[in-house]
């Protein structure tokens, strides 16, 4: 079960010296390797990519989210991306010869000892919710952190681990089990977020638009420019080409163009042959008999 | 040493039973994996890809050779594309722990064994050329299997092994180490080949086109089109989309379109990722960080 899971915490933090704090946790535990760390300025948070075996990667997770709690305060955090914990989310994801089933019981392990041990509330999410109505992180988020004391009050909304007392400082988690992602960022040639909004409304699956596509507009104030900010659910129902594309139509509607695309953190090598040859135009092309790394290993 | 040479021999056929001929013949040595058969009816050409240890792949390129030969019958073969031999060109390509001396040395037993056990006259090439016009195998093929009887007579056209005498239906071959190189055609919404050899011409380095790119222009009869064939010999130097974009370009002066690419036996994933990174736009994107197959393995 060697590097069978992949761990991707998302902390409310650009600041370099949290993030190798919480970096520093990850390095220490045996059997898990930190892979990658990517910080954004103006989201004012930052996402840290690690795999390793179950048990490293719970106590990686456990240990990260304790060092964010300690560093990170949200009564004072101003970012353009919207969050409600010091550890926002907490994502363990399957590769190679891990199941679902086996994130799921791990991430309920990694939520109780997150409670137990760091004092953040926690909501399980995607495969491991409780409810139909706490798969969807944004739906668990909407309010953010300074919403959140009001709304774990209500009956639907209280946590799944530590009742109905919010963090202070730290806030709240949402943890659980889900299938591998692409953060994927879409810079528009405006400042005005309200476009980026428009354009994100109207790709996201939520509006009507792509399957397995969440999309948000955001300001980049250290540019001066608007972003639509993705989460690709299931690259293989909606590939990456689709969605770039889909902003591309959408942001010609107001004389608005793409100046560039952000991949942040890791994405699988697959997502990326699938849009070389779609843009490439290659036909009858089958990357697992033709794409010579796929075959010097099996 | 397993897996550490590639073999990617070009039979001039593309009947099905002399293709599985071929590959059986692959297929009963130990040591040796076939990863790809592609077979194109208008090239009248066939492409056999296969990788294992040095001894398992000589061998198998000269159980190859043999079947070829005794099976294919130049003196009767019509094709598209420029042929000498009946196994017309076999490269051996270093993976990766070989190394380029290596695959020279290998070249060097092979051809010697192909001369002996197939009585068929052998040309080294590339990496393992004898003399600097021997290096470019278009070079070395220039007149053909019918021009082969005449050329060989030449002072400078002496094959490496076997002497001056052409094997009557089986041609001469040319051998040799080289880098790995990605077969790619691009079909164009014309049947006129002399247009796909002006493109053919404008983007290939030999007219001053693109560094590492070979093209030539091909009329395919059953699609009733026409077809830049190219190898690029280094996608590092120039990637998959710049030869596509060159090519686009060059046809848009003749008012023709690309109606669609080919990737003929196998690419290395890196070129596709390079294409999709360029396509999609992204920024900053480092390929050996970011795609988590790189990191899975290390």
């Amino acid at each position: 079960m060697a590097n069978s899971i992949e761990c991707v915490p998302n902390i409310s933090s650009a600041d370099a010296a949290v993030v190798e704090a919480a970096a520093a946790q990850v390095r220490a535990v045996p059997g898990v390797t930190l892979l990658n760390t990517s910080s954004d300025l103006s989201h004012n948070r930052s996402v840290i990519t690690f795999v390793g075996d179950p048990v490293g990667v719970e106590e990686a997770a456990v240990r990260l989210a304790k060092a964010a709690a300690a560093r990170i305060d949200l009564t004072r955090h101003r970012g353009e991306h919207p969050r409600m914990g010091a550890v926002d989310v907490v994502p363990f994801v399957p590769i190679r010869e891990a199941t679902m089933a086996e994130c799921v019981a791990l991430s309920r392990r990694a939520a109780q000892r997150i409670w137990q041990e760091a004092g953040i509330p926690v909501f399980l999410y995607e495969a491991s919710a409780s409810a139909p109505n706490r798969k969807n992180l944004a739906d668990i988020r909407r309010g953010e952190f300074e919403g959140m004391f009001e709304k774990v009050l209500q009956p639907e909304w209280e946590p799944d681990f530590g009742g109905r007392t919010v963090h202070p400082t730290a806030g709240v988690v949402a943890v659980g089990a889900r299938a591998p992602l692409i953060a994927f960022n879409i810079n528009l040639s405006t400042p005005d977020v309200a476009i980026a909004n428009r354009i994100a409304r109207a790709v996201r699956e939520s509006g009507g638009g792509l399957p397995c596509v969440k999309a948000i507009g955001i300001y980049l104030s250290e540019r001066d420019a608007a972003q639509v900010s993705i989460n690709m659910t299931d690259y293989t129902r909606t590939p990456l080409h689709r969605a770039v594309e889909a902003v591309r139509a959408e942001a010609a509607k107001y004389d608005v163009g793409i100046v560039g695309t952000e991949i942040v953190g890791l994405a699988p090598m697959r997502a990326l042959i699938d849009s070389a040859a779609y843009y490439l135009n290659i036909a009858q092309f089958d990357p697992e008999e033709q794409v010579l790394e796929y075959r010097l290993d099996v």
